[in-house]
Order: C-alpha cells, then structure tokens, then sequence
C-alpha cells in the first residue's frame, strides 16, 4: 500500500543508514484540453503533487507518511495540503505485514497500481465510482510479495474517508487475493461488505470485482470487472478529484481492458476500453458512460515521465461534446 | 519547547554535518471505542501526525518547523494541514535562549511535556481547557537545561493562538520555573496574565499553577494544579483537539496526579486522577467533571510505543455513559 | 523562477550525490507595531514560512516544490499549507529552461527577486496590485544566466492564480527580458496580455513595465514603473497577504525607487520611496498612495538575517494614521 510497491524503504541514492527518513514524492504537472463543443476550455494544473517520509524505525516496523499538495485532486474543498497515505507497519513476515492508518482500500489491480505507475492518466471511472472512499482509516495485513505466486490483503476500515471520524459502529471489510495463474497470467478477485451511511448500522452495501493481467514479453493486457449493490452515503469522497454520482440503492457495475505494448525501453503506446452503469436496472440510463482511451507513454528516465492521453467518451443515449486531450510531464523524486 | 527536549539538533543517525536540516516527525495511529450507552461508537483514526525539520545555521541559531498533518487535533475546522511549532532561536547561553515565532505556552509541567512523551494518551482536561490557546505567538526566554537544578521560562505573546494575528494591543505574559529540591523531587510553579478578548485592552485573566515531580527509581509520581479567572474568548482554541468549555467570567481550577512504573524498559503501567471544575462559585456544577484513567505504555524500541488507555469519566451530578477504550500505537523517526 | 536564484541543485552541505533531493526553506518571524492613532494594534506573527525540496533527477530534468506554511500570507481563506512554487524543468541549455507547473509570473525586478532576499520586509504595492495573480500555473522558457548580459523569460499562464483551473479557453503571455548595458547598470523591460475574467474570452488586460539596477561598489539603486490598464477579476489573489484593490476597467501606475548601501558585510541601511494610484483618469483619487520605507538589515550569518522597517504611508487627499515598524528575522536552512 501507499504509493511504492515492494521496496518501501530502499533509498534510490544508496543511504548506508537503513534506519534514516527518506523524502519521497512526485510532481505531475499536466495541461487539460477540454472539445466541449463550445470554447474548449483549457488550462494548466496540477494533478498530483505529493511529499512525504518513509523508513523503517527497527527490524520490525516501518512507517509511511505522505502529503498531497495538488489543489485539484481531494474535491472541491480541498485546495490546501492535506495527510493522505499515513501508516505503522508491524512487519511480522511475508505473510503477515500488519498495517494501521490511512491507505487505499485495497481493492481492485488499477486501484492499488501507485498513483505514479498508472498506464493512463486517469483511473477507470468504474474504480473512482465505485471502490469510494478511495483511502480511508483502518487495520490491515497483507501478505505476498511480487515473487509469490500468492498475495492477499484483508482490511476492517472505517469506511468514511480520510477527514473524519467513524460515526457508526459497523466497520468495513475489504478484502483482495491474486494468483498467478501461469508464468504470464494473474487472476484475482475482490471484495467489500460495508455501512457506508452515517448513524447507521442497518444498511449495507456489497462490492465485488474480477481481474486479470496476462504478460507477454513486451506487450502487456489487464482488465477488470466490478459490481456495486446498497446502501451509499453522498459526500464520502470518490477517487482522485472525480465528480461521485449519488448510488443509493442502486445496482452499479463497470469494466475495463487495457493494453500496453512497450516499443522499447522510452515508448509505451496504450489503448483502454472502460464503461460503467451506475443503475442497471434502468435502460438507455443517461449515466451509462463508455469511454476509450489512446495513449502514448515517453519515458525521458527512469524518473521523467510524459503523458498523452485521447479520452473518448461515448455516450449511447445522448450525444454529448466531452472529448478531452490530457498532457502530463511528471518527475519523481 | 517545540516536541523535543533538550537536544534539538543532535541527529539520530550521526550526521556529520551539524548544519543540516534534520527532518523528523512522528505518526500516532488510534481507534478509540466509546461506552456510549447506546451502539458504542467507534474509530480508527490519528491523534497526531507530525512532521517537521530542525537544525542550527550557525553557532548561535537555531530553527524549529514542524507541520501537524492530523485532521482530529486542531479543531473542528481544521482538515488540512498546518504549522504548528516554528521558531527561529538565538541561543545566547544556558540561561539564555530566545525564541520567535510559535509554541507551546511555557505553562504546566504536563504541557511542556513533548507530545510523543505524555505518560496518558490523552493530557488532563485542565491543562487542555485552562491553557488555551495551547500555542500561540511570541517571544521567549528559555534558561536551563535538565542538568540544572532551576530552569525558568518567560514569553510574551499574542494570546490568541496559531491561525490569527492578535487584535488588540497588549500581549499575554507567561512564566514558567522549576527547582530540583532533591535528587528525586523537583517542583514547579506557573503564571499567566493576559487579555484574551478581541478588541479589549481591558478585560484580563490570570492563571496560576503548581506541580511536583517525584522520581523514586522505576517509580514516577507527578501532579499538577491550575487556577484560572477572569475573562475568556471562545473560538481562540483548546488544546489537542477538546471542545472548549466557554468560561467568560468565571473562576475554574482543576487538578491531576499521576503515577507510573517502569516494570521493565518495556512495559509501563500508569494510573492517572484527575478533575476539573470550571466554575467553582456553583455547587452542583453539571459540568464537573472528574476522570481515571487506567493505562499501560509498551515500548517495542526506542521508537515505537503501543498505549492502551481506558478512560473512566465520572460525573458526580447526573452519571454519563461516557467511558472510552483508546489505543495508539506510535512510530517517532 | 522559485526562491532560489541561479543555483537551484546546489546543496549547502556539500551533499555528494547530485540526485538526492535537498530539503530548504525559511522562516520569518515578525512583529508588527501599527502607528493607527488609537490603541496602536501590534502582534507577532509569521511572514513567510517555507519548507520544499528541490533537485535533479538526471541530466536534464530537475524538479522544485516548496510549501507555504504561514497563515498570514495567502489570503484571508488560506490559514493551512498550501502548494506555493512547484515546476518540473526541462534545462535544455542556457537560454532555454522550460518549466511546467506553478511559480511566480516573470515580471518585474522586485518581484522575481526571492522572497528571502527582499532587501525591504515589504514589496512596493504597485507589484503586490498590479501583478496579480502573483503565482499561477503555466509553461514558460527562461533563458540566460547572471554572467550574461542578457536575459529572458516568456510564459504561458492560466491567469487565475494558484487554486483554480482557468475556466477561460485564452491563456495569459508574460514576457520580461533584462540587459546589462554596462558593468553597473542593467535595464529591464516586462509586459502581460491576459484575460482575466471568468468565462470571459474578450475582456482583456494589458500591464507593462519598466526597470533598473544600478550597482556602484557597496551601493546599490534601483527602480520600476508598471502601468496597467483593461479587465480585472476581483478574487485572484493579490500578492503576499495585501488586500487586493478591484481595479476593473481602471488604468492604474505606480512605480517605486530604493537605494541602499553595505556599510559592512553584515549592516545594510535601505530607503525606498514608491506610489500607487489604481485610477489616473481620477484626480485626488483617494486610494492614491505614497510611502517612504526606511529600513536596516543585519546579517548575523549568511543564514540568519534581522530586518527593521519603518514605513510611513502619505495620504495626499486625507491623512490616514497608518504608519508602521515592522521587525523580521529570517532564517534560512
């Protein structure tokens, strides 16, 4: 969890103190061109920009601690830097890494892919929608490493979101296990049982999701599935600065397939097709989104990173002028 | 003052360098649990969050910066991060070190206390709802050190805590002196007088206290008194994140005393009275309050401290279901 | 562009690997006295107070991101941190240093001069007015060194200030280009063409300015006017806390003069004469403004600097008792 994977506190400049803090973040500047049909709007910003602290304190534990900066990424609220991922981490063995803090529920490959390593720009709307809150308080353990052919993670949270205290007495659980299948393909599923409404213990809602990534040599192919059902509480915070549709009581699902081919070592073209119903029982819903994004990716280094992103958004019912071309430069540190 | 004791710029790892900036900080994760009576509340949450960097540019100067990135401490309408402790020092001798910028009121021996050292997870209801604002602007003269028999502290500042310039003209005075008696008891006094209403050079309030230390080997025993009358504004902000009782006009005290054994360098039990009152010319007061707290502090390593506090609020008039369960576990780096 | 000159990856310690991220900022601690002709309001408090890293991450690409932590300088609405200066820069050569992300708009002497290296604690009201936004998102290409005689700087920026997205389709052009014509004196020219109201592509705003520096041995002179004419959007934020003037449809000017001299390396008097007058086409115009600042900075060490200003502020039209002393002392890490 956060956003580094496996290494979480291996310096990049060779520190001999493996007890000392290491500074961390990323920058993503990125210009936005919005075919609206009317003046195109366009501009310059932030996605994200993000600080923090890692290391390990002793043989055992570890901490992670990382602030968000970017003004355009936490809602409309949230112009000013505020603590995102945050945690203890009691590393018991491989199997068992036990977690307390804020992190990303984990759920679903794109969601738990860190912020920085994503293929696209953006993340499938399915995920935002859907797997809300994105981050949020609670006790985990995960255990698995990427040489494992097994990896698990199981987590009670709050189910409120970052910014406030849980105000009932249900707590979450969410829970996340892949498989590799064969040396090219890994299958996993996911799954969360909720109370996302605020003095209230009765009304629940049930998350599951499929995915797969299968790898061969240069080219490279993920996909995911997830269906939503219950209970949603307005106002707890979609994913990465998305617009969240209210989906009380309603049956939602999405999906997403996503090919990349690496050319070589500096360019990786793109292409993902996503939809999302967030009401399927209604028909020619004018919320049904579907989208396809064409993408080209431009490693400068191992650190510098440009993004081109098409996203071409298909609405089946009423046609709507949404296109949008999305350039990112981001650097990390 | 600021969250660490008399060595603020002694790196943890060695450094070489006496003039670069030590990054350092420290994350409390909690979950609470309420005896509410009713569905017993509960939460995964932080207390604090810190971050900040230390160090010395010169002989003589020194700088403190730490951020609170914790969304439950600051109040109500504080989410986002914010400074908290920054002051630049000149350190003209032992008894001499003058301090601008902000920090903790130099009031009350649990106060001064850093945060990541409180015995209890939670300070006494006195010190939170007595000296407030907790932190505040203005100039200080710091003497002694831990080698010392006396150690004395003496501010003058704005009175109106960390978000806001003051606004009337006369500034706040706080003294602070301690004396080591004995090898194993060291007594203290305190004193403020100040004018805590917006646009009032008129109305003023003054606190007192006293306090004891008592160190008897692995055994510790503290306690405090704090008296208080006069005038008060609301909204200028209790400490650590309380609700501030409104005490314009009246006349309030409160006490606390504490006892601790170090059982092992591991584990440390701790039990703690105390109450306050704050208004002691009305008998009956429903908002008198008095409190036991039962703990044990457990040190994995220098850096990690798991507590286990259970809060047992006691209202003497008209009985509350207010009891509460806390653990943290704390990472310093 | 940021708060660091020319040298923006070197680190003071003599850090050896030229990639590791360099932690720096600075705090200034202030204390204003007010001459209102009432009760006379004084306070403590921050000016600016800044943490970041800054770095490379290869040969051509280094990044900078500095938080801006004081709660008296982004506004009314802005008592949290906030994302200040952020860019990732492309070093092609010398005169083309391509930035993305967010730093202050490249016009005028005084106001590309760091924050930390004002020689007077306030900048002259006609750049904290005129050029405003202050800080925006943008693209722009800097080119030139302090060893050339000549240098430049041509930016493309949204035009509405650090929170937002432009919610126009034009964007802003800045341009600001400096030469040396002799040893002792450089000239400099600055000229924005902007839109700056809010779903506005027509309204547009048009500032230009002009500059000298005059360097002879230890004393140092140097001057600007900017005039400013067309559209403006209340609410895009004036420079550094001032209280921005809604100058819409108005053609305002101002410029300012300072001298100072460098009696020793660590004593440095300072006096500056400047006006401001949002509206020529009024006569007696009671916003019109006059002020002489006489000041002193003492520099203890490269790194720790104490300023005093006084600032005498001369209503022509009707007498105002708003003089002021302001004392500062920096120091940076």
């Amino acid at each position: 969890q956060g956003c580094e994977g496996d290494e979480p506190v291996a310096s990049a400049s060779g520190e001999v103190d493996p007890y000392k803090p290491i500074l961390f973040g990323y920058l993503q500047s990125q210009y936005d061109y919005n075919f609206d049909g009317d003046e195109n709007e366009n501009s310059f910003k932030f996605k994200r920009a993000r600080i923090g602290v890692r290391g390990k304190v002793d043989e055992k534990f570890s901490y992670y601690f990382m602030l968000e900066a970017s003004p355009f990424i936490g809602g409309d609220d949230q112009e000013e830097v505020y603590l995102m991922d945050a945690f203890v981490t009691y590393n018991a063995d491989n199997w068992a890494r036990i977690s307390a803090g804020t992190y990303k529920q984990p759920f679903g490959l794109e969601l738990v892919t860190p912020c920085h390593m994503l293929t696209t720009i953006e993340r499938s709307v399915v995920i935002d929608q859907l797997v809300a809150p994105q981050r949020d308080f609670g006790l985990a353990v995960f255990g698995g490493n990427k040489y494992n052919k097994f990896n698990y993670a199981v987590a009670l949270m709050n189910g409120r979101g970052l910014k406030f205290k849980d105000n009932n007495s249900k707590k979450d659980i969410i829970a996340r296990a892949t498989y590799k299948v064969t040396n090219f393909l890994t299958v996993g599923g996911n799954f969360r049982h909720g109370y996302p409404k605020l003095n209230n213990n009765e009304d629940s809602r049930t998350t599951y999701g499929g995915e797969f990534l299968a790898e061969f040599d240069k080219f490279k192919i993920q996909g995911e599935y997830i269906h939503d059902t219950g209970a949603y509480q307005a106002g707890t915070g979609g994913g990465c600065g998305i617009e969240p549709i209210d989906l009380d009581g309603l049956t939602s699902e999405g999906a997403y397939i996503m090919a990349s081919y690496d050319v070589n070592e500096k360019f990786q073209p793109v292409f993902k097709y996503e939809y999302f119903d967030p009401d399927v029982d209604v028909k020619n819903n004018i919320e049904y989104l579907e989208r396809m994004t064409l993408g080209v990716n431009y490693f400068f280094s191992k650190k510098v990173r440009l993004q081109l992103n098409y996203l071409a958004n298909i609405e089946t019912v009423v046609n709507v002028d949404n296109d949008a071309l999305l350039g990112q430069i981001q650097v990390k540190f």
